[in-house]
Parts: structure tokens; C-alpha cells; sequence
């Protein structure tokens, strides 16, 4: 009785969700410039019912109940543990540390925005101040209520179980091995003639390859769309996920690869087992397994040369033009040279899969020294200028906006997030030799333009598991090892090795 | 201090609103086919919420006490009393009198889709029935609680005030003179030779025309969006109103004209007054003012021999190609012959100006028939072809669909909707000839593209008043007179008589 009041709980929490999730996307794709205010203040309106609904005095006794249920089957159970796990963060923070924290997020990314275009750190630090000391008393806070650390709580918000523990193993092994490894490949690549693609490439046929391949790889479109926005996204709700991109007349290759990137984060919430889609235990783990999606999709399906022998004759088809201008720029050596191409860069969404870790490691150890206080805000840019020089070879010395000041991240305080895109990069590596391991012929399949086996692997390892087991335990289930980087490294070594 | 608490109770209930109307608008134009049943379910969450924050016990308190307040001024009190007026209206209703309604109205609305192609009645009409039942049970109510006869209640919820003798009033002057005018008038056009311009219209010109006419006209397009959908209509919040349209390559005028008609009705949302955007009494009038300000934009406006041109060379411009084929179709003559074309037809729809009171005064006759009980439901058919032999001499015998089945109004429950089209053009015809009572030059500004003097007029009478007065209250003050079909007949006569 207990559980059942529980789910039409939270189904109705999931309606005011699916609300949500539609209003943040058309604010992104759609919204015209006088709605913004009004928009904002109806958003924190819903955002309050959301949390209201999570912390009604009355849910503690359902929960106790339920958890004591010995009729309840495994995914009921681990319903309730996740329905408590939510309950147990959203009271953890007092209301008034929400609404500070909030202000003063929202300050502190219109002070980003502009004191970033003015490259004026000095000006910026106040707010970063505010901000962080903020983020310490949340951190503690939920820290607390779930019996961890408070980077560990952090980390926690967007994949549950993952621990600093956890995240230094495997930084540990890539913070060993990349920095020879990228002067290596970057040495090497230097002798591989490569052409550009000139455009202009016509957003209606850029469009249109990308819808005509997103579909190809899986993504249903009679259960999402496509559309453009200035930072692209995944959005929506499993049965309607909205993805977007945006394009640019002079490169096709940034925006396909952004589409297909996007459709693999898209196929996970396509991929949602349909009987739990409004209940907490149907939704995708967290951010590391949705990044391990997308960058499966990405790097070690959609930028292999086998993908790209795939890819190559529709590629070609959307630019007659251009193909009959310069013909050897879309044969395959040619565009797996351009989706394979290794470059030191100060910019981390610049960055390619080798020199990526690289940028997170970077943030990583500079979050946890400004929680902890062992950096200053003000000694933050010398701090970023030295890990850029070490881990890159590279300097921001004056140059802040693109350095400590490049991400809208920690302006708006998500801080324990940087990890989670590189552990994203590990889980893939990891997932994508174990289904080769079980299928060796994928890569062959891959080339034919045969998704349905890969598709069907990691619907059955991952998408249709949804929450109801922790990222060790699925990655237990489906490679026999827990969380390390070695994949990565092996698959990185395969790709641009000796 | 009871007004107060009002206040940031309505705003709150009007974040939601605009959520919900965001989210509606969504599900018109962007929504993809697989979320359909979750994104229902979530939108009866939410209007179920709107439902919650209007009948809370609490209310009444406040509103009691705010009645009492001495220290309110004009906007506050007329704001309390639209508060009374929506909370009244909801309280009236038991809940489960509005889930069986709403039940059958979903039921019966899939069931009029389905035996309307069939053209089958008799299997219709069940549904039909059922929600007629309901419906007079709802104006039962909703006439009680607000002192008044059930139908008036059914009009009163669309535009308050509206009652049967007003109507009346006004549908008797049109019902004596309608039948030998436009038997006269179509004589008359049979003489006028036309020129139906041909396609192909592409529709990225069609669009391209319709949003530039759009903002000449007044439309901000920095507060709201033209889009596509099935069927047109105007949605969004005051500072984000979504009009949308359907384009028809072979035909530009019928698409032109409509998004003319939609950014009527957009721009008394974009003029209703800032301060009071999120009160009940900053809400539009109702559907008759609502009518009205598209119907003065389309008929007044657009239809005019003036409007057309100053809007013909810009047409030409839009389909230069077709233009060299057919010079003489885009002349001010011609096109202003197309827009004036008066023609009987069964469908509503596709009406002209003259014609269309016709299909309204027939609904409105049949519709206090079937709820007062005197018309049974099993009748309905031979009742309408009748009324239809009467007023417009033609015949739907045995083509229901095209009959007493056309509409998708009392399907899904809207009785009391119909009379608010015809009171819209009378409205129109009404404020307009005051405006150029006011202003006789602005059928020459308006030739010249100049449709600021106009916009100023209906701001300062119409968009900023709102709702802080009725619609009799806005036509004196406006007019002169209360509402009569004296303008729209006069008009009529000017355009089409002899």
C-alpha cells in the first residue's frame, strides 16, 4: 500500500518533470527575447513544486514502510532506494542555502558572461568567491545526510556511488600516460597529409545528413527531434528526446559528429524500459553513464574508419558540389585523418579524445583545492596557467577567458561535474571491448552500416536497466571489471599508437 | 494584506498557465507521435494543479476580506473581482461532474474523428448524447452558482456578460437581413471576372511574406513566434505569442489572410499592460473581444481595398515568378475580387464575411435545442439540413459530415463557443468604424502602410484596458453604444452592396 502511494507520487512528480524538460528546451531552442523574465520566474515556480513534492513531511512514513515491504521484487526495491536517495538529498539542504545559492549562481554567470568577453578576471573572482562559498556549505550539508565527503556528495549529484576513491584510480592511470603519449601522436600525425573540406555546406543539406545518419545508428524520430541551438543539447523526456546542433556553413564535420554524439545520449533515454519510465528507478543512471552513451556512439563507433567507409557515400551525396571539387577530401583516409586529428588546444569543447583528459584532469584537481581551500580564487588563474603548461605544454598567461574563465561550469556552480565527461570516455572504452568481445565482428557489421547487434548489446547491458543498478554494478554484469581506465588507454593506443 | 496574499497566489497559478500554454503550443507544432499518451498525462497533472490552486479553502478568507478592503483602487478591486469570477466558476463544478465530463469529451472527440470520415451518425451520435447529458448537468451548476440560466453560464465562460438576450439582439438584426443580401451580392460577383493566381508558391516565400506583413501590421516578433501546425491558432503568454499557420503551395492567399487573422488576436496579447501581465485582471476580455482583434485586423483591415494595396507590391515581390506568368492576378483589383469573393458553402470554415453569421446563427438555434431537451440528438441531422435550405439554400442530406458532423466544437463539449465568432465581427465592425469616426484618414494611412494611429486607438481602448471592465463597459466607452450589428451590416453594405 505504502509502495503504491509512493509511485503515484512520484508519477506525479515525473508529469511536472516532463513539463520542465519541455519548457528548458523550448527556452533554448525557441523562446523570443522578451519572454526571458517571465520565463525564469514560471520555471522556479515549477522547479519549487518539483521540490516540494520531494520533501512532504507525509513521504517519510510511506518510505519507512515500503522499505520494510517484503512483497517487493528487485526493481521495486531499488525504486524505493531511489525514491529515497532523492527524498534524503532534497532535504538535506535547507531551503534558504537553496535560494542563496541560487541568487547567487544566477549573478555570478551574468558577471561570467560579461566580465569573461572582457577577459576581466579581477573583476569576475567576487562572484566565483560567492559562489564557492556557497558550494562548500552544500557540499557539507549534503556531505552529512549522506554520509560521505563533501566532494564526494557532490560527485554523488550526478552519479550516485562515485567517489574521489573511484575517480583517482582511473585519473591516476591517464595522468601516467597521456602527456608522452599525446607528444607521440602529435609528432606522428604531423606527417599525415590532410585536406579540409571547403564549403559552403548548405544548413538544408547538413540537416538532413544528420537527420538520414542519426536515424541509421538508431535514434527514432517518432520519438524525438532535432533542432538548433546555440549550445547544443540532449533534452525532453524517453519518449520524445530532443536533441539539437548547431551548424556551420563552413565545416559539416563539427556539427555531424555533434549530432551523432547527441544520439547516442538520445538512444539511452529512447531506450528506457517503457514499465518504469514515470518512477525513479526508470530513469538513466547518471552523467557518467550518459556520457559513456554518447561517447560510445562518438568516439569508438562514429569516428572509426569503419564507421566513416560507412558514412563516406552519404556524405558525399549531401555535397555534389563539393565532392566534385575536391574528390579526395571525402575519400575515407581522408576523413578519418580529420576525425582522428590530435591538437594541443587551450579550449576544452575544442578538444579531441586524446588531449581531452587532459582538460579535466586540469579542473579536477583545481575544484577540490578551491573547495577545500587549500587555492585561492585569487591565486586561480597562476594555478590554471601551471596545470595547463605541465599537462599541455601550453600557456593562458593573460588570457583568462580562455583559461580559468573559459567554462560556464563553475560560474554557475557545477562543480563535481568536470570528472564525470572523462569517466564518460572510460565506461565507453570499457563497454564497447566487451560487446566486441562478445560480438568480434561489430567493427564489420559497423562498416556495413549494421547497428542492430551493438544496438541490442547495450539495450540489454544498459539502456533497459535504467537505475536499477549502481555504474560498478553494470559494468560488472557487462565487462567483468569494475570502473578503469585500461580500455581507454588500449583503445587510445590502437587508434593513434605506434 | 488579503490582497496581497491574492496577488502571489494568482501569480503563481499563472506560472503554471504559461507552462501549460508553452507546453500546449508544443504539442501542436513540435511534438513527436510517440508522446502523446505521457504528454496528456502530464498536462492533466498540471491543469489538474491550476484546479487545486483555485478551489484551496483558503480563498475565500482572503477574497471575503479583499471584498472588504477600502483602500484599493480601480484595477485592484476589478482584479479581486475577477479573482471571485474564477474561483466562483471553479467551485461550481463538483470534481467528479468534471473527470466524467472530461472522459466522455475525450471519447467522443476520438469517435467524431473516426465516424466523421465514415460519415456515419448513427454511430456517432451515442457519444454525442453523452456529452450533452454531461453538459447540461455542467450549466446546470455553473448557472446556479452564478445566478444565471444554464446557456448563459455555457457563454459566460467564454466571454462574461454575454447572455441569450444580447445575442439575440444582435443575431435578430442579422437573421432578418443576411438571406436577400447575399443572394444580391452573389448575383452581383457573378459579373466580376477573377483571376485564381497559380502555383507553385513556395514556402519559405509564403513565410517570408507572412512575417514581414505580420510586423508591419504591429506584431513584435521579439515577443512571440509564427510556426506551423494542423490546424491555426494563437497561444503562448502576452511577452511569447505563438501564432501558427499552414501553408498550401498551390494557394498563398489562404495562408496570407490567416496569419493576418492569428496576429489579430497576437497583438491584444502582446498589448495587454505590463504591470498587470500575471493578475486575472490583466487577462484578455474574453473570446468575443478576443474575435474581435483578429476579426477587425482580417475583415476591417486586410480585406480592404487599401490594405490590399499597400500589401500588393510586396506580394509581387514575394512570387516574382508566378507574378511574370500572370501579371494581372496580382493587381490591386483582382486581389482585393479574391478576398472579397462571397460563396455559399456547407463548411463553416471556409466562409466569407457575409456568409458566415449564417453557419453560426444555425448553431446557435440548434445547440439551445439539443440542451434545452426540445431537439433530440437522433434529429440532429434532418434539423440541420433544414437550417441550412433556410439560410443559405443548400442542402447536406445524407452528408452529415459536411453537416451537423463539420466541426469538432460539441464533440469535445464546446457549447456556448459558436455565437462568440459572429459577436467577434460585430465587435470589430463596431470599434473600427469609431476608430475612423475618430480618425477618417485611416483608410489612406493604412494604404500607405501606416498602422500606428489604428494600434494606438485599440491600445488606449481595448488591449490596456484588459479585463478591468466588461465588454459592454469597453464598447461604450469606445463607441458610444452598446454592442449591435448596425456597424457590421453597414459594413457589409459599403463592401458588397450596391
Amino acid at each position: 500500500m505504502s509502495y503504491e502511494l509512493l509511485t503515484s507520487h512520484f508519477r506525479t512528480l515525473s508529469h511536472f518533470q516532463e513539463v520542465a524538460a519541455i519548457v528548458e528546451w523550448d527556452q533554448a531552442v525557441n523562446m523570443p527575447e522578451a519572454a526571458g523574465t517571465g520565463r525564469a520566474e514560471a520555471m522556479a515556480t515549477l522547479m519549487s513544486q518539483c521540490h516540494q513534492l520531494l520533501v512532504e513531511p507525509r513521504l517519510e512514513e510511506w518510505l519507512s514502510k515500503a522499505e520494510q515491504q517484503a512483497d517487493l521484487g528487485n526493481w521495486e526495491r531499488a525504486n524505493v532506494a531511489e525514491m529515497r536517495r532523492l527524498v534524503t538529498a532534497a532535504l538535506a539542504l535547507p531551503s534558504d542555502l537553496v535560494a542563496a545559492s541560487t541568487r547567487a549562481e544566477k549573478r555570478s554567470e551574468q558577471a561570467w558572461r560579461r566580465y569573461r568577453a572582457a577577459n576581466d578576471y579581477v573583476a569576475f573572482a567576487p562572484y566565483l568567491s560567492e559562489v564557492i562559498k556557497l558550494k562548500q556549505e552544500t557540499a557539507a550539508a549534503l556531505g552529512q545526510a549522506l554520509g560521505c565527503t563533501p566532494y564526494d556528495a557532490l560527485l554523488g549529484q550526478f552519479e550516485p556511488g562515485i567517489t574521489t576513491a573511484l575517480v583517482d584510480r582511473v585519473f591516476n592511470q591517464l595522468r601516467d600516460a597521456l602527456p608522452s603519449f599525446t607528444e607521440r601522436v602529435i609528432e606522428r600525425q604531423q606527417h599525415t597529409p590532410i585536406t579540409i573540406p571547403s564549403g559552403p555546406f548548405p544548413v538544408a543539406a547538413q540537416r538532413e545528413l544528420g537527420l538520414e545518419l542519426m536515424q541509421l545508428v538508431g535514434f527514432s524520430t517518432t520519438a524525438g527531434r532535432l533542432d538548433v541551438s546555440h549550445h547544443p543539447f540532449c533534452g525532453g523526456v524517453p519518449r520524445d528526446v530532443r536533441i539539437t546542433t548547431r551548424y556551420d556553413e563552413s565545416d559539416f564535420t563539427s556539427s555531424l559528429m555533434g549530432i551523432l554524439h547527441e544520439s547516442g545520449h538520445a538512444k539511452y533515454e529512447q531506450g528506457l524500459p517503457e514499465a518504469w519510465l514515470h518512477q525513479p528507478v526508470g530513469a538513466a543512471r547518471g552523467m557518467v553513464v550518459h556520457e559513456s552513451q554518447s561517447l560510445l556512439l562518438e568516439m569508438q563507433v562514429c569516428r572509426s574508419r569503419e564507421f566513416l567507409a560507412f558514412a563516406a557515400p552519404l556524405i558525399r551525396k549531401a555535397f555534389p558540389n563539393r565532392v566534385a571539387q575536391q574528390p579526395h577530401a571525402y575519400g575515407v583516409d581522408n576523413l578519418y585523418a580529420l576525425y582522428t586529428r590530435v591538437e594541443r588546444s587551450l579550449i576544452r569543447v575544442d578538444a579531441d579524445e586524446v588531449t581531452y583528459p587532459s582538460h579535466v584532469l586540469l579542473r579536477y584537481d583545481l575544484e577540490r583545492a578551491l573547495l577545500s581551500g587549500a587555492l585561492s580564487v585569487a591565486d586561480l588563474p597562476d594555478a590554471w596557467d601551471a596545470g595547463m603548461r605541465e599537462l599541455l605544454g601550453l600557456t593562458t598567461a593573460g588570457n583568462d577567458k580562455d583559461g580559468c574563465m573559459q567554462d560556464v561550469h563553475w560560474p554557475c556552480g557545477a562543480f563535481g561535474y568536470f570528472p564525470l565527461y572523462t569517466l564518460g570516455a572510460t565506461v565507453a572504452a570499457q563497454l564497447f571491448a566487451a560487446a566486441v568481445g562478445e560480438t568480434p565482428e561489430l567493427p564489420q557489421l559497423i562498416a556495413r552500416g549494421d547497428f542492430g547487434p551493438l544496438n541490442e548489446w547495450l539495450r540489454r547491458m544498459v539502456w533497459s536497466r535504467a537505475s536499477s543498478c549502481t555504474l560498478s554494478e553494470l559494468l560488472m554484469d557487462a565487462t567483468g571489471e569494475d570502473l578503469n581506465a585500461h580500455h581507454l588507454l588500449a583503445h587510445l593506443t590502437r587508434r593513434y599508437g605506434d
